[in-house]
């Protein structure tokens, strides 16, 4: 196993050669044969351990393990402790997507900090052919089976060409210590569930049957690659860029066959992963808009237009680039729901122009980021433009002589749940510019 | 379940009304339950069963129920028996690769003969994620896991949708009869061994697997047809056809991206399905050919030209047909292997032309189709042109002056082995044309 692996090593990752690499280890069987592995081959390395706190003294058992086995190699070591289930309730994300999300953001984070090259785990063969299943019970389509990437920007996965059993055997075989994850062993999550009772009949009834599920895989990689290719020529006849966004001529994709798969594939890109509702576009009546995590869609005669959101993190570090050009935000309500195409512009101080029912000017440093647009509740209260005291929403409302309905399709802008501005009727005389104003935040409702 | 099927069948298969539709059933539940079904909802229905004589008395006892099935029904019934495992080990099949081979074969010749429209069997979503999973451990493409189609040209499958679970409980609700097959409770082949040792575990871990697998196939397919949209466009691009066959050019491959994979969707079309040897071929030196059972590669300079290779079966039939067209042929030499193109051509017999080293005229009345190409075996005799008695071969190519490497190189043409022509060198006078020859074939060896 270990010719094996540093042949492997030798022949496909020659490149890590001299680079620095943090070795994510959870402290189990395989990452501590990865940390030993790489070390003895001669990489340089340091070990990064997230501790996910799912598992109580039993997640410090593991965090106080890599810190020994750190210390043995003589290599640095990072630890950070998370509130997993927390952040996936927060999230709405799954225990285990939750996990994924906060460790490799983390390991990002490192890879800055530190001046890492790559971060290195140790996902095999098995994980590969467990998330294959998992993705099938699921309902995925072709990139949900193509597998983990060996090399994905700069996480580097070197075992995947090797078993769980291989990497076990090494292990044992060197008289490694690890640690056991008791969740290994139970069938808690699917992957367990698929490992313990699913697989190992799989195996036993096939022959090879990791290889050939790798075979195939590259095989679907490939296909992918076509697919891909094809998407190029498909986005360079119907697709053309904006300077917010892109527009999709739709008459150019009629005379395409499949024209609803090949639309499916054009808008998964821009984040849009919903089957059905991307096929309901292709009849929708014009006005008809949809939003991803990164895009707005409008339907418009003939054309689909995209239009890009800044989320709310993008917003205040662009702002604190003092950039100085306009840009087209669409910002989250708190529904988590897109709704508004808002203008954001930092102006020179003698650029103000006149507050209309579309446009504020508000002291950008009295205010912070995320900017959060939502709809008015009981109770709340602000201090209108040009007056002394706080006034009832709902009293404002009654002066303005707003209707129920129009009630409800007011949009309160916030900043750390204070009403910035009251869209399209009022400003709040709290984050007006003054005299000691530094810069100048210009805020525009566009048209929809 | 019947309000289910009924309903499905109204909506996806109108077409089979008012068809006459054969019932592919061999006794056990998801075929009977077809049978049942078909005729209750007043379809005009046949039942076809295979005898595959594999497991001795009760294969004949499953041939009689369903005698009897056909009786109670008063349907037409069709019985044929085989001899699988011999048809097997002729072909070099697998058992369950012979009896499919048999199965379809004959179904079509039903469909002609007794002018069915359609044939009918019973795969369920069961028999597709047994499929899938079977061609995922032995390493396949897209293809192999999009799933059986459940319209294909004259077959349809109906009962894709439903579990096997759903048709059981049917079947135990109607009250109905059938075979339970031995061979589904053993482990005896890769797909009861899934059937029973792998997938009951992966549905129990796992939610609706068979419709989400379902619906992954459904995305798999429409991949699989952007591809296919995709390589009309590179078949535009880089082939030419020709009268027999087509040429691939090299130099407009190279332009595109994926090049490799690119080739082997082409040449897979036309049977080349061994990746490696495809791929190699893009750096193999001219003069470098291969074979499909359906063509010959040659790569020449910057083009591979791909010829359609006629089977003996062919020829005959062609020739029984009288057909006047001059054909080219590869014909088959005893290794399997398709060597030298050969034009055949019946011919008016007053347009005889000289015999000349790459032409002989023949009787064609007194050869037996195939025509076999071979080397020579010491003991070969043939009764060279214009000569009385026989002759050694090996005496004639002393008498000829061949080296040793010329006599390696000689192929002959024979018909129940006997030898019609030594190729390039001298015809047979037992076969040559005479005042009684009503038919006049004519053989030319081509340039290859």
């Amino acid at each position: 196993m270990q010719a094996k692996l540093t042949t492997h090593l030798a022949k496909n990752f020659l490149f890590l050669k001299g680079k620095k690499l943090l070795i994510a280890c959870s402290g189990g069987v395989d990452s501590v044969v990865l940390a030993h592995l790489m070390h003895r081959v001669g990489y340089v390395t340091g070990i990064a351990h997230c501790n996910f706190s799912l598992r109580g003294k039993e997640s410090d058992g593991d965090e106080a393990f890599v810190l020994d086995l750190a210390e043995q190699l003589s290599v640095p070591v990072f630890t950070e402790t998370f509130d997993t289930i927390r952040y996936a309730k927060d999230q709405h994300l799954s225990t285990q997507m939750a996990a994924r999300e906060l460790r490799y953001r983390w390991f990002e984070e490192l890879l800055k900090d530190f001046k890492y090259d790559y971060v290195l785990t140790a996902h095999h063969a098995d994980d590969d052919l467990e998330t294959f299943l998992i993705n099938l019970s699921r309902g995925t389509g072709l990139r949900g089976l193509t597998g983990i990437p060996a090399i994905n920007d700069r996480i580097i996965r070197p075992f995947l060409p090797f078993s769980s059993k291989q990497i076990l055997n090494f292990a044992k075989k060197e008289h490694l210590y690890w640690r056991e994850d008791s969740s290994n062993a139970a069938t808690k999550y699917l992957r367990n569930a698929l490992r313990h009772e699913v697989i190992p009949n799989y195996k036993k009834v096939t022959k090879n049957t990791l290889q050939q599920v790798q075979k195939t895989q590259q095989y679907l990689k490939n296909s992918q690659s076509l697919i891909d290719d094809y998407m190029v020529l498909i986005y360079n006849l119907a697709v053309t860029e904006n300077f917010d966004g892109y527009t999709i001529h739709l008459q150019k994709l009629e005379e395409l066959p499949n024209k609803e798969t090949v639309l499916y594939e054009l808008l998964q890109s821009f984040g849009f992963t919903d089957h059905k509702a991307v096929i309901d576009l292709l009849t929708a009546q014009s006005g008809k808009q949809v939003f991803s995590k990164t895009h707005r869609l409008l339907k418009d005669r003939g054309v689909f237009i995209l239009t890009k959101i800044k989320a709310s993190e993008d917003i205040e570090s662009k702002f604190n680039e003092s950039d100085n050009r306009s840009e087209h935000y669409f910002i989250q309500n708190s529904e988590k729901k897109i709704t508004q195409p808002i203008a954001l512009t930092i102006i020179p101080t003698d650029k103000v122009g006149y507050l209309d029912t579309n446009t504020i000017y508000i002291d950008q440093d009295k205010i912070d980021f995320p900017l959060v647009l939502r709809k008015w509740e009981e109770g709340d209260v602000f201090q209108p433009f040009g007056m002394k005291g706080k006034k009832k929403l709902s009293k404002f409302f009654k002066d303005e002589k707003l209707s129920l309905v129009a009630k409800e399709n007011v949009w309160l802008l916030c900043s750390n749940n204070q009403i910035i501005w009251v869209v399209g009727y009022r400003a709040d005389e709290r984050f007006k510019v003054s005299t000691t104003t530094q810069r100048i935040l210009e805020i525009k409702l566009l048209d929809t």
